[in-house]
């Protein structure tokens, strides 16, 4: 199976026709008409074994979630997805691997109507990089820089999911105690771990927050640093109430108070949205999310100054896992 | 040094403001503008050490050749580069090579107007994924569809120069001779080097082609395999010349006449454009590439059927070396 042949399985498995693209894959670059009156939004994420996932992930799941990524940054500035471009780096040509990481590729492309217009595959260690694409009308983005002091911190759907999958599926360290009866894929760790390999991105409720938000990111690396995003950003200072933090019941049965809070604050891979507003947009936000799908929950408040703390019900500032997953710094 | 300082490593050394550019790396995703009238072009391509380029190849080098063979694939169509997206796998979190890394990405980007707007570095084996976006008035793109019998086929610049590199790099095979003395960076070897090393896009050629030419591809896998795929996606064949083909003084020197032949046959890496027009456009052609740096060379033509064939100065149907770089076929 030579590396022509391999593009060909995704050409085949990944075909989605959408007017706007008049040349897609099979040239040396693809040609696409952007809609009059607006914007290009454009981002670019890789996902590499056993450091974004783990190594005996299915493919399928990886398809979905090197999507999913880049999707979760275009969400995060309202924009509305259109196209796609895959870079996959393959230890060997396994056309059923190809298949199967195409089948969850044009899953969730399918889902939200976009082409893959562009790819290339090369041979060395698994490694998926995309390109995604899509359009805002001018002068609509949503952006980090907003937030302002007094606006209202919000997220969509359940922090600290993903997290808690992976907390479970990696061995356990050397003296940690048992683990809780509810680890079983049957039931809450299914849950959990779906929200690991098959994130959903918030396309729709970014979409509803464009006239809504003042600022917003996606929650991938971990809230804290996300929303330290946000307030470098926005040259603003954020506070966060701990007991209002969204967690799932499937997380609360599988780990104890604090390990939950530190993993919806610092675990990172949630994708979902996290953003401030004024607060008198609150009762319309909540609506407007909940038509999108995920809810909303109002976390906490923008203040003067600079950094993210994290306070309890009394107002006291409680310690904070370190902030924030950086690849190179581990 | 983490992720994010290291992205903001590559936004220091490539800031390259471009009017269009609404908002650039540094936000969950970029905003940009295409302008009215235009169709929006992309590719994208990943380089691996190894497999790509050769493990001690300089960092600058890289850079500059991971944005080159996507601004190749712009080229070819005929398009003007615009942005650039960067998905940099790293080793380890090493400043040092970013930086080198980024003066060479940065130098071509320059020389072409290119803004660096979307990011990622991950910690992994060495690759380098590029995502290039540029602009063609509505319906001026060339492709590998147009090519009619009748039509000559030329090449831009010298082909074989970077495989000719390539060779003389690589430890001799058991019972290979001993090689030409022009084999030092000093003298031929240096020239073809650079060749291999620093490919230059050929995007003013391209941009001449517009009107000119009616099938158009770069030469990265190789002539055979390239023009193979104009012919397949015209429906036509191909009959090359051998004595026709463009060799550089250097690669004359460093290798005999069967070699070079099938160096600038199947050797690939050359990134020059091969393309088809109607006879009667020779010298307009030629004039206009010569205004565009490269220079053209008839070497060939396209005929009914199927295939490439090579023939040589009687006609006669030559044996030629495999076709085409296939990263999966070795």
């Amino acid at each position: 199976m030579s590396e022509f042949a391999l593009i060909d399985v995704l050409r085949a498995r990944c075909a989605q026709a959408r007017d706007d693209v008049v040349l897609g894959i099979g040239d040396d670059a693809a040609l696409s008409t952007v809609p009059p009156g607006r914007q290009l939004v454009s981002c670019t994420d890789t996902l590499l074994a056993g450091v974004h996932f783990l190594p005996d992930t299915a493919p399928e799941d990886i398809g979905w979630k090197a999507l999913a990524v880049n999707l979760s940054d275009l969400a995060s500035m309202g924009a509305e997805p259109a196209w796609a471009l895959l870079a996959l780096t393959l230890p060997e040509a396994d056309t059923g691997f190809v298949e199967r990481f195409a089948d969850g590729f044009v899953e969730l492309a399918r889902a939200h109507d976009i082409a893959l217009i562009g790819g290339d595959t090369t041979q060395g260690p698994l490694s998926v990089t995309v390109t995604a694409l899509g359009f805002v009308p001018i002068g609509a983005a949503l952006t980090r820089a907003g937030a302002r002091a007094g606006d209202v911190v919000f997220v969509t759907g359940m922090l600290g999911d993903a997290a808690g999958a992976l907390a479970l599926s990696l061995p356990p360290l050397a003296g940690e105690g048992a683990r809780s009866a509810v680890f079983s894929p049957e039931g809450g760790w299914g849950q959990l771990l779906k929200r690991l390999n098959r994130p959903e991105p918030r396309i729709a409720a970014g979409l509803a927050l464009r006239d809504l938000a003042r600022a917003c990111i996606d929650v991938s690396d971990g809230l804290l640093a996300d929303l330290g995003h946000v307030c470098t950003a926005s040259n603003v200072g954020a506070e966060i109430e701990a007991d209002a933090l969204p967690i799932s019941p499937e997380l609360t049965a599988s780990f104890d108070a604090q390990t939950r809070r530190d993993l919806a604050l610092a675990g990172g891979d949630d994708y979902e949205l996290c953003f401030t507003a004024p607060a008198e947009r609150e009762a319309t936000i909540v609506k407007a999310l909940d038509r999108a799908g995920c809810g909303a929950t109002r976390i906490g408040r923008i203040v003067a100054g600079s950094g993210v703390r994290v306070v309890d019900s009394h107002g006291n500032v409680i310690a904070t896992p370190r902030a924030g997953w950086e690849h190179f710094s581990r």
